[in-house]
């Protein structure tokens, strides 16, 4: 698949069913109800996040440059980058927003529901490979990456460009990949194309896409999207305190039954996906109604990216009940009951309650 | 992706570059020097091989009978499949006759270059849950599938369904699954929408597309696609010896670089998958021109489909010269230098050979 002009990745993203919650710039929800028990998600219904218009950038011309408190400042083309050692990865992205619409009281920010998530298997060099080329210099800090993408926002007089930084810690982690396919094919426009970042286990803001530079710094970076957004906001005893969206919270995702179906008596299959980026996922429970709650299995998986999950277990009683998936960690992270609110609305992994008719 | 008609299908398949070597039936491989190296390829892009004209089945009315030598025959649809324990499993389908137009002298069949290979995430039923509900009875010695493809062959006055039958002992091989999704979506028809086998580490041939009979059986079954085609025949010391085609033969497959590409002085990556039913891979090696042979390096990978591999080595002379992969399985399975040659041009291994001009 080529790059998609932007106009045809609208178009697309209807066709293949997703949920457009604003034509412009392009923000669309995977329709998680049609999600099958698969580690990837069709590259056609991946969720899709922007900030800014997508910048189509021409596969020839485009460069990353690799600069800043580093021994040997880079130039790379996408040749030279496809040349360069592999890495194959499946990882799961979640907009950190996802379930913002589900927060009481309503928050500013795009209003999504459960379907800001999707996984894919991404291709490209790893991080690493490129910061030991660089050779970070000595008093190097973070890693600052810059996607092509600008414009303007609240608070800023001029332009600006999308911007995040990891710690060189996380930067040398060997599951991070510059990457320039996804299943299989080259990034579509609208997934970074040509080249984006993949910070494995993060909400999917860390993950800049259209990347043209890296620039190895000795500051904390705090600019617009790491410091005024994406942090959690909360009023602690009269104080503004604010937290930096990092890893993706543990959460189960409830694809079967679907939201108000008619499910027959009887034999009652639910199923769905669970991840979390702290740590693998340990366990997944099912309760339905006032029922009891219990384990579901955990299907094979590869080592990373989300892990499906199902239960088999029968209903009996008539009329409408509430279905509910919660997931645990290794690490022993689980899910709270309500949302833990917060101003700008990130992170909300409660408990998902799905509704259906029992008949 | 909803089940596409076949004329759909064959559009698709030019619009996604697929080299097609018959429209009618649809025989067409995957365009390889597009491959990028991630275990799943796409669906567009997955070669397609049929015996007959696609059957175009209705997901409402399609039925998986399950009968024979059992304690209780099935009649499932496509829902109840779907209700039933999901696994989700990464597997390269090859079709036995991948390689043929490089065997000398030539034999009848399809023309395959390197192509005839593939691999996705299939979704479904194990196919050990259907045999454990239907029960096998005492004597029951093979499990035979039927396709709803069918049509007159060679040497059988009347239209044959396609069959194929697997001994009991493989059928319940927990990797054996009924597939209705490949790659996150529905199967398109050129792949058997609504439900077929994947028999994972065999040659494609056992994986038998729209699926609608599954009969437990006494004997060996020895019908057309099984006893006449899909063996390898040689003559030895006068005698004609057919021994059937059952597990992938081990293969590297050399994608980069490709042939007759002009590849500058300094240095080479040579990049490619390697897979054999039989073992998972320990080894990959590359030799440039009349060079030793190096050892790849093996990408991570799930413990299922093919592996990738890559070696980025150095190159001087400028000229024409040849790479050349081979791999090596577990159990020690190699790849011979030459084709061993059968008259009906099966399992075509022999190490490959890519032409370059350094320059």
């Amino acid at each position: 698949m080529p790059a998609m002009d932007p106009e045809n990745a609208l178009r697309r993203a209807v066709e293949a069913g997703l949920v457009v919650r604003t034509a412009d710039p392009l923000n669309a929800e995977t329709p998680i109800s049609e999600l099958i028990a698969s580690v990837v998600t069709p590259t056609a219904r991946f969720f899709v996040r922007n900030h800014f218009p997508m910048p189509v950038l021409d596969a020839d011309t485009w460069r990353l440059e690799v600069g800043g408190l580093v021994e040997r400042p880079l130039r790379l083309g996408l040749r030279e980058l496809r040349r360069m050692p592999t890495m194959t990865i499946a990882a799961t992205l979640e907009c950190a927003g996802n379930g913002r619409a589900l927060l009481e009281p309503a928050v500013p920010g795009e209003r999504w529901g459960l379907g800001a998530v999707s996984t894919a298997e991404w291709t490209g060099v790893p991080l690493a490979e490129i910061l030991d080329r660089a050779g970070p210099r000595a008093g190097a800090r973070e890693v600052l990456f810059r996607g092509a993408d600008q414009g303007t926002v609240e608070g800023h007089a001029e332009p600006i460009r999308f911007e995040r930084s990891l710690s060189l810690g996380e930067a040398r982690r060997p599951d991070v990949v510059l990457a320039y396919a996804m299943n299989g094919e080259p990034l579509p426009v609208q997934h970074g194309f040509p080249v984006r970042l993949v910070v494995p286990g993060w909400y999917a803001v860390a993950s800049v896409k259209w990347l043209t530079e890296i620039e190895v710094i000795e500051r904390a970076f705090a600019g617009h999207y790491q410091g005024e957004k994406y942090v959690y906001e909360t009023e602690q005893h009269g104080v503004l305190v604010r937290e930096p969206v990092t890893l993706q919270r543990v959460r189960a995702l409830l694809v079967e039954p679907r939201p108000d179906e008619q499910v027959a008596r009887g034999e009652l299959t639910v199923r769905g996906a669970a991840w979390s980026g702290e740590a693998p996922i340990a366990r997944v429970e099912v309760s339905v109604g006032e029922g009891r709650w219990q384990d579901a299995r955990l299907l094979d998986a590869p080592d990373h990216g989300w892990r499906w999950w199902e239960l088999s277990t029968s209903v009996d009683a008539p009329g409408v009940t509430t279905v509910r998936a919660r997931a645990t960690d290794r690490l022993g992270h689980h899910q709270p009951e309500h949302p833990a609110w917060n101003r700008l609305g990130y992170g909300n992994d409660a408990i998902q309650a799905v509704r259906v008719n029992i008949v």
